[in-house]
């Protein structure tokens, strides 16, 4: 599989959460052309199953998309954090629980047509109360689920969010067949 | 579920395949913080079946993530066209064939935290050879997959982009419980 070569590249903005970079490639056949580039830091993901073993997700106003969305929590990797860190710092600030157990289920790439971000994907059980307050999480609201709704969940639309499909029907069908 | 308001909003960038506006918002609490917004446009995302039953599935390499990925067919939806139309069009383009069927299957954000874009999924049978050229779907290696393999691909990292993990297991899993 050939690749592009870069031949130049702009930062066109440096934010809070995203960067915009515009690169000038060639491509295998010769031709040049520009490619956008959405810079994200990576992130991590989590299927959270507490003591009755339901699963914990978040219903949160995402104002890119103008509506509340059901999603499971989620979040980006800090300077200097691993993703297993990450994991265990989401979780306390946005569910209030420290996952006494984390699997790691792989992981995957957003919008990869134009993004940089990848999830790290993981399962939290043995879940112990313990909280880490967050400025920016007040308007969370916390629901857990039978797994058994999960599909019907997604089929109405109600989940509607890529990584939460992703990782939850990993969790639900993939793990079972390895 | 309260929401934030804008106060005001500033294009950064207008380009190719995204966009990116900055907007400083009123918080429920009261308080104003910026809002990134990558704007994309809606897109298709497609699990096409073939006479064997196999998932026709693309290999690509992805700029932004610097490598080639496994994916299903994808792509965005152009201006005046609808969700269906798109199918037909991309299916055509990216691996020849116009589709005799196609069935609705939900969709989803592919990152909602700070992107716009919004995936409309179906399912694709009844596939019938048909060729519509397009500039840049030279370098696309097109491969035939047992359904059965998809589990083991996703379990072992070798499909790692959220829509086509999301769509596939949504067809696999979801669509039977309904």
């Amino acid at each position: 599989m050939s690749i592009e070569k870069k031949l130049s590249s702009q930062l066109i903005y440096q934010g809070k959460a995203v960067s915009l970079i515009v690169d000038i490639v060639k491509m295998p056949d010769g031709r040049e052309t520009t490619r956008e580039v959405v810079r994200h830091s990576e992130c991590i993901a989590v299927v959270a199953i507490d003591e009755h073993d339901n699963i914990i997700m978040e219903r949160q106003f995402r104002y890119s998309v103008g509506k509340s969305l059901l999603e499971i929590p989620a979040g980006g990797i800090e300077h200097g954090e691993n993703p297993v860190n990450a994991v265990r710092r989401e979780l306390q600030e946005e569910i209030g629980y420290f996952p006494g157990k984390l699997e790691n289920m792989g992981g995957f790439y957003s919008s990869p047509g134009y993004g940089t971000e990848y999830l790290h994907c993981f399962l939290a059980t043995d879940l112990k109360p313990s909280q880490l307050i967050a400025e920016d999480t007040a308007e969370i609201e916390l629901l857990r689920i039978p797994p058994i709704e999960i599909p019907k969940l997604i089929a109405s639309g109600e989940i509607c969010d890529a990584k939460s499909i992703a990782a939850l029907l990993t969790y639900l069908y993939v793990r079972t067949n390895k």
